[in-house]
């Protein structure tokens, strides 16, 4: 069976399941790009399955993780909030640590 | 950020993820009960969305998993294969190693 890969998937959250890869690519799109509409496009995603994503995060988790301002020049521009890019820096750290162990445990069991 | 929890789910898989916590599911299910019916009854599968998790990792894997007999006393009987048996054993023992190490993990980083 050496031919055999993995995969693995993390949620992290307070009550249900929120915070995992769907929310975190959004969030690293939105640091690179400024844009949540770009995300979106980027993403696949419609506005309202987007939003609900992040709403759902937002409401599990208890703060808010990307704000938007409207208009200006260029049109609107969104960021992460400090609470927002602290979990984001954690989640990244966590799963960059995991991917190194998950690899060892696979190899010793398959 | 004390009170943050953690959900993973893991797949193992050749081409496409297929062997994950629905087929496990199922096959405990068949290794305890006996009767593949009983395990899509319990996990409130209906018989073709079972029969399709199943057909899906044992066209990845290459190998059946479950075989059946039908009727005999007392109706139809199912049961592991051999390298079904051994697989599930293997991604049990996998995932009972992770739970102890990913949590170690979580719990440097949150």
């Amino acid at each position: 069976m050496n031919d055999l890969k993995f995969q693995f998937k993390i949620q992290v959250f307070k009550t249900i399941p929120s915070f995992g890869p769907g929310i975190v690519r959004l969030m690293e799109l939105v640091e690179e790009t400024g844009k949540l509409s770009e995300a979106y496009r980027i993403m696949g995603l419609s506005s309202s399955k987007g939003w609900k994503i992040i709403k759902r995060a937002e409401e599990d988790l208890g703060y808010t993780l990307i704000i938007s301002v409207v208009g200006g020049s260029g049109g609107g521009k969104s960021e992460l909030t400090k609470e927002g890019a602290e979990i984001l820096r954690k989640y990244k750290a966590f799963l960059d640590e995991l991917d190194v162990e998950v690899d060892k445990i696979f190899k010793k069991h398959f």
